[in-house]
């Protein structure tokens, strides 16, 4: 049994740290927040992100980032994209021994266009990293904690680092399969929310199941044509961090991209869209990166551009839709890498 | 403008007819039954397949198959999968030049092992056909006479042929790609019904889209894995007619498939299942031939192992599914082909 420490006390991050717990480790939990955590100790709940359930009383938690530093050599980073930096640099003055990063976030940089584990490696400091490990995978929170059957992929350049990481999680309703593709599982988990934006879009413009099909598998062509060229196996995109967590994205109501697009489909504007929701959207900020970088490696893209013109250049969703239809007449496998 | 025969004339083929009939070409529909003809000849509808929809006045039906193949040299077969060896034994008859044969059929026959493209090979008089092409894809095709924008794969050994199918059929809102990956295109869109049966029990044991999303991803992993050793192309299963079709069957409640999938799922046996649906569930059968494959080829689908258990042997869903979610652990892209 290992001391772990889960950094990041939202849905996602509480579901694997109960996962964890479940599965006989030494469990904390860090959230910047000392009432959520005083909630968790206390109540043995997060009302906030999973109200519905129940923590296990071994599962305790800190608002305290050097106890969390100090508890274990696993940390799983479960923050949101955009605090990655601003946390890490806080752990880094009190890290003082090599440990293993898992992260759970995905997302790519604009400008920097840097993946998530970039990011990581760019601000801890190197001799305290061990390994850093990606954790993507078709993945609802609500279901985890339900104990419904879940799968997901860990991913590291060094094998054993990521067989320890399916060591930790692995159980009877938790299957972790591994992978040494680090580059396409991280790749996969971003660029699924410029392509759930995009269902969303077609299904508030009431287009059926046949177009939306079609938006995901094209949409995966061109996220796997890309991500090729970036060093990434075509094989992940067809696994579970790809595919998997592309169709549970498109196609459930619970998606924050796929709601977002969804009102850019009924005619509601960006900002009206990012007024409406109220929080961070992250396949807006990953449209642009993925638009970025497909002009940086020379990868066709159209309809990560098409999204990139609805987004940033206000274009209507019907017209590009419509353009994105009579395009020239395409071979089916040419076209795909 | 074309001469155009389509036989059979249920959603799918009526579907097909007036694409063509909008796009000008001379279409005459065949049916078996001189009322359903009638019917769309003087009230320009179909209302047993497509209750909503007007026919346009252009498109034309017979109940007589010698007119039918006078008609035209390009025909478009449009009958139920079972039939197809009667109606092509009835059609050589009076067939007396080389056509075009187009075919919109899914499934394996048990035992014989043939794809659909096999089964028209070896019932109709070679020296009149002058290729077979095979249209597939994700298309409701409800949707498709609303005009919703829908994508397809048109595949033949012989490209131009496949061209001469994608220039029929494509227009605004119907769009065509073309591949030369016969097998790959025809063992995608017959094996998406059995993972259309798994994906419909996960559902109908509550199981959520965590689990219904890993048996999709896995689902396809084990398809291509077999029509890869069978000669498919590897990414025409990433396509349109494999992926593509897969989301649209596994995640609409309109798939007669995932329907009983459904009811086995909540208990029923297939007994049951199959006198409440009333009708074929071609899902069933090609369980059976995929199995029948993964034995002849030496192929691992543990999937299509599982599901052949639970329909043939009556092994309960549930402990199926808990069984293969602690399997050994495996690394994710080994086990893909």
């Amino acid at each position: 049994m290992e001391n772990v420490t889960v950094f990041g006390a939202g849905s996602w991050g509480t579901a694997l740290a109960i996962v964890l717990a479940e599965n006989g480790h030494r469990t904390l939990l860090w959230t910047h927040r000392e009432d959520q955590a005083n909630e968790i100790n206390i109540k043995h709940t997060n009302k906030k992100y999973l109200p519905e359930t129940i923590l296990p009383t071994e599962l305790t938690a800190t608002s305290d980032l050097e106890t969390a530093v100090d508890h274990a050599s696993i940390f799983v980073m479960a923050v949101p994209t955009k605090a990655i930096r601003e946390v890490c640099g806080n752990m880094s003055k009190t890290l003082n021994k090599k440990a293993l990063f898992i992260h759970v976030s995905k997302g790519i940089e604009p400008d920097s266009l840097m993946r998530i584990s970039e990011i990581l490696e760019s601000c801890l400091p190197e001799e305290f990293v061990s390994d850093i490990v990606v954790l993507s995978g078709p993945s609802h929170a609500e279901e985890v904690v339900l104990r419904h059957p879940t799968t997901i992929t860990a991913a590291c350049k060094n094998i054993q680092s990521a067989e320890k990481v399916q060591d930790l999680f692995m159980n009877g309703y938790f299957r972790v399969y591994t992978n040494t593709d680090v580059v396409g599982v991280e790749l996969g988990g971003a660029l699924k929310n410029v392509i759930a934006l995009a269902a969303g879009i077609s299904d508030g413009l009431d287009y059926g199941d046949n177009a939306k099909a079609a938006l995901i598998t094209r949409g995966l062509a061109e996220i796997t044509r890309l991500g090729v060229r970036m060093g990434g196996n075509p094989f992940t995109f067809s696994g579970l961090s790809g595919m998997g967590d592309l169709i549970v994205t498109c196609t459930s109501v619970h998606s924050r991209n796929w709601r977002a697009g969804n009102m850019l489909g009924k005619g509601l504007s960006l900002e009206e869209v990012l007024n409406n929701m109220g929080m961070v959207v992250e396949g807006v900020r990953t449209t642009k990166a993925a638009h970025q970088l497909a002009l940086k490696y020379e990868v066709s893209m159209p309809l990560t551009s098409a999204l990139f013109e609805v987004l940033f250049h206000e274009k209507p969703p019907k017209v590009t839709v419509d353009e994105l239809m009579i395009r020239m007449k395409k071979r089916e496998i040419d076209n795909l890498l």
